[in-house]
């Protein structure tokens, strides 16, 4: 696997992401599936970047061969020079006790990283210790300030980008974005993971969160990612967030797809999902079918985009129901079509290299 | 005309639209068509609660009526209580002088009303005078800071939801929207002009600039306008923003298609443009047919939204070749298709009442 796309400084700070040496702060939480998203993405797709993981309740065990500590104390002598928030919240507020452990890491020195819509910047009295002791506050939620309407530069990007797109929120988009990125590095290819949520930041050290973005500066911001994109690599994966018929985020995921001018889609969905999640009205979700002739013409004129392949989230079933699954949406889309996370990336990156320009 | 239907107080006044008293002020550029957009737009469409222009260029001319001053003071006499910016001004800055004449009117008692990018609120000293005379500063493109994601609630509004669409920006989707409205109010319907961004916020007193509103709240914000505009009619007449296809604002347009949940499209167009304007790809304008099956498919699944008819902008031909290019239009799409500022707004109208629910 080659990381030297990747030695590019981060916007806005002085080091670049291979730099990195986390302590992911999962205090109470690292064993939860829920609850840890953050510190597991970042385990599974960022691993090499991990020195140790604060859980107290799990002091003295590994996860994956990294030392889970108990204290800050003891993860510092693994010398992280960040910790990362790990945890997702229901509403994006830290828990109880946090704001103390997040005052212990920057005392001792560390860089902060956070996702949740609570800012590092709106503790109080944390500001002030960050500038005593030296150290940056990173809140991956919070957009650039210097961001703009789209320009037309996404078209000029030297590279090929694809961007995941799908049936509805959280059905694997990110995941699937991961998977093929990782399958692609691992066969030596100049690939890079384009994050858009902020998750995705935390697993690749940049990234703007789209759905953060005043709608103005929408696509500018998704063409602002795919023209740094281009710096790091040749075949970029940009996380898609939404779904172009989702009630609530729509115009995020329309966005995205004007600004970020993929020249292929990868369309996800979850086998036995029917209606959309998280809507109250209970909208229902259309067919694949649907879904790729709909998002083909509502490409980009001067960049039309095609489905190149299917990546279905089979969790939810076994593994024959899996495979009936992808056989079916084969038939119905003439696409190929597979589970990333369960069978592995390499057919879907296969149909996406074929189709590549 | 009835305008019963409009006094409901403005959300975050106490005062309703009707009980406005506006002195616009156009100082300098009360003729010029494209810097007096706001002052000609209240004025065709709001003209009762105008009481006088300031423009001392012009002073005791009159306009449709309305006495053009030379000084706030001397249109003080006319019984103001509002100032309203008139003017739309390149990067939406205050020209030179008008931190003098904004702070006049402050100090003489008027409320104030802007539409700019720059804020009342950001002029030195401005909030603090406004403080000590007891008046408002409104900024008509700050969004609401309770702004959410949509619930659904659009889809339970009691009225007939309209929402104008459009082949680009700036052709007229606002004025066709404004016409329609006028003129089912003139029939004595119980029309509702529902403004989505600062022109159309001036005129009708209130609404939200959703192009300012986070991403992740575009949908929330629309859903919240047709809410408001329930309260106030049943038949609601939403101002479109970008278009579908448009490579920078799309993502504006389709969260303002999910959100305010129409029944029926007006499709906008202007005749004889072909590439999207403001666009430095130059990315080329799809077909009507193209577009009417675009946005109906694109609608919600759980509010199925066919287009009405085609509201047509020909002011850049001759007579005779709008009525031609309006045939064409109509035999292209098999609907209804008219200039409502050229020819009245009356037979768009009815393709309006005729398919309605």
């Amino acid at each position: 696997m080659s990381h030297a796309v990747e030695n590019v400084p981060v916007p806005g700070t002085g080091t670049t992401p291979s730099q990195k040496r986390y302590l992911i702060l999962a205090e109470e939480f690292s064993h939860d599936p829920h609850y840890a998203k953050t510190a597991r993405g970042v385990m599974r797709y960022r691993r090499e970047a991990v020195v140790a993981i604060l859980d107290s309740k799990r002091a003295g065990e590994t996860d994956d061969g990294v030392p889970i500590v108990g204290s800050v104390d003891e993860g510092l002598r693994l010398n992280p020079n960040t910790a990362l928030v790990g945890i997702v919240t229901q509403g994006g507020h830290f828990p109880g006790d946090w704001q103390e452990l997040l005052k212990t890491c920057v005392s001792k020195g560390l860089d902060l990283e956070n996702g949740l819509h609570v800012r590092l910047h709106d503790i109080p009295g944390l500001p002030e210790l960050a500038a005593q002791h030296g150290v940056d506050l990173r809140d991956l939620r919070e957009p650039p300030s210097d961001l703009s309407t789209a320009t037309g530069e996404n078209l000029e990007v030297d590279a090929t980008i694809v961007l995941t797109v799908g049936s509805d929120c959280a059905i694997g988009k990110m995941t699937a974005t991961c998977e093929l990125d990782l399958e692609a590095r691992q066969r030596g290819l100049q690939s890079v993971f384009v994050p858009t949520g902020q998750t995705g930041i935390a697993i690749a050290g940049w990234g703007i969160s789209v759905d953060a973005v005043v709608s103005d500066f929408l696509a500018g911001a998704a063409e602002r990612l795919v023209v740094e994109g281009g710096k790091r690599g040749n075949l970029l994966w940009v996380e898609g967030q939404g779904a172009i018929l989702h009630p609530i985020y729509s115009g995020v995921t329309v966005g995205l797809i004007h600004g970020s001018a993929p020249h292929l889609y990868v369309l996800c969905h979850e086998v036995g999902r029917t209606v959309v999640e998280g809507d109250p009205t209970g909208s229902p979700i259309v067919n694949l079918s649907e879904l790729i002739d709909l998002h083909e013409r509502m490409s980009l004129k001067l960049r039309p985009a095609k489905v190149a392949c299917v990546a279905l989230n089979t969790s939810g079933v076994s593994e024959q129901e899996a495979r009936e699954a992808i056989g079916e949406a084969e038939e119905e889309t003439g696409l190929p079509a597979d589970d990333p996370v369960r069978f592995g990336a390499g057919k879907l990156l296969d149909a996406v290299l074929k189709v590549a320009p």
